[in-house]
């Protein structure tokens, strides 16, 4: 055991989180160690914390504390529109547009047949029960508009179709506040097609 | 309290990392909530262990577990050369040339009035004196060949030099395996003056 095993072990843990190399890892553990013991005291027990309280939502897969998450729960959102997103960081921006009052579920992911997430790894067995459940009206794909988010809006539109169901989804368009002459070809493309 | 308060404390806490904004903090909080929640708790130990007992050496300030680190105690190094590095990384670097066999002095930071870093914080008098103990016989200084590294080399350097000694400085010059066509010109231009 080297004199400096709890500082490789922390620059080890550090590495595993998405984006962290080794010499980031060695940045974060030095800047801890040698400038902010408290905010390494704190990442320990927010982690620990976390990986004890936080679970998925019983109706939305959403992280939460409750068995069933404070927006499933609100009795004033409207419960006949269900938003199909891919992450709980998309919730909260189209919440933050304030323009949406239904509900949501959320993927916790997106289909990626190379890293071996199907279907099932996305809960498509339980969207489908709850978007025929008779109280939802409309389901809005609103995954993301890269190739595996159109490929799992693709795939969800399908299997609610064989249901009976017509999804709709998010328009594409122009940005808003974006001259035309700096957008990408693609997105004109869309926006013609998809005009009003 | 809200029913994602230990998430929200998780990603504050994940932002306090160096280099990691709110939009980092929220993927590395998904992923390690989602999809790896051993390393959650990995991070979380070892944050905690390394905050229990990782100290400085009493002799050369880097991080260590002992009361005086393995490098400075390692009786078939050679005494009387005292290297003077900015961080454990950059002492790292130099071991792993094979090319330097004495003893290190490690300041844990640079000189950076911005940041209200002054000689104190550094150790200048404990380097200082640690020059002078007779069993040290030349002084190499390894800062970076940064403005703030070369500063405070140059403030050490006056120092010792007021205390009658003459320490060396790492030799500036052109990388190895690079073609001059491609290297920056003051580098060029220093390599001409330090020219062997
Ligand atoms: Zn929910
Ligand atoms: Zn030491």
């Amino acid at each position: 055991m080297s004199d400096t095993h709890s500082l490789d072990a922390l620059v080890q843990a550090l590495k595993r989180l998405p984006g962290v190399g080794v010499k980031s890892a060695q940045r974060m553990a030095f800047h801890l160690l040698q400038h902010d013991r408290p905010a390494a005291q704190a990442l320990a027990r927010a982690l620990q914390q976390a990986t004890e309280h936080v679970h998925h939502c019983e109706r939305c897969h959403t992280f939460t504390e409750a068995q069933i998450c404070a927006t499933c729960l609100d009795e004033r959102r409207d419960h006949s529109q269900l938003c199909v997103v891919e992450t709980p960081a998309d919730q909260s921006a189209l919440e933050r547009t304030g323009a949406y009052r239904g509900l949501y579920f959320v993927l916790m992911g997106k289909l990626s047949p190379l890293d071996g997430i199907g279907p099932n790894d996305l809960g498509f067995k339980k969207l489908f029960d709850r978007a025929c459940d008779g109280v939802v009206q409309e389901v809005i794909l609103a995954t993301n508009f890269t190739a595996e988010g159109e490929a799992t809006a693709h795939v969800i539109s399908e299997g609610l179709k064989a249901r009976g169901l017509k999804p709709t989804r998010l328009a594409r368009g122009v940005p808003v506040g974006s001259e035309l002459e700096y957008v990408d070809l693609g997105t004109i493309a869309h926006a013609l097609v998809d005009r009003r």
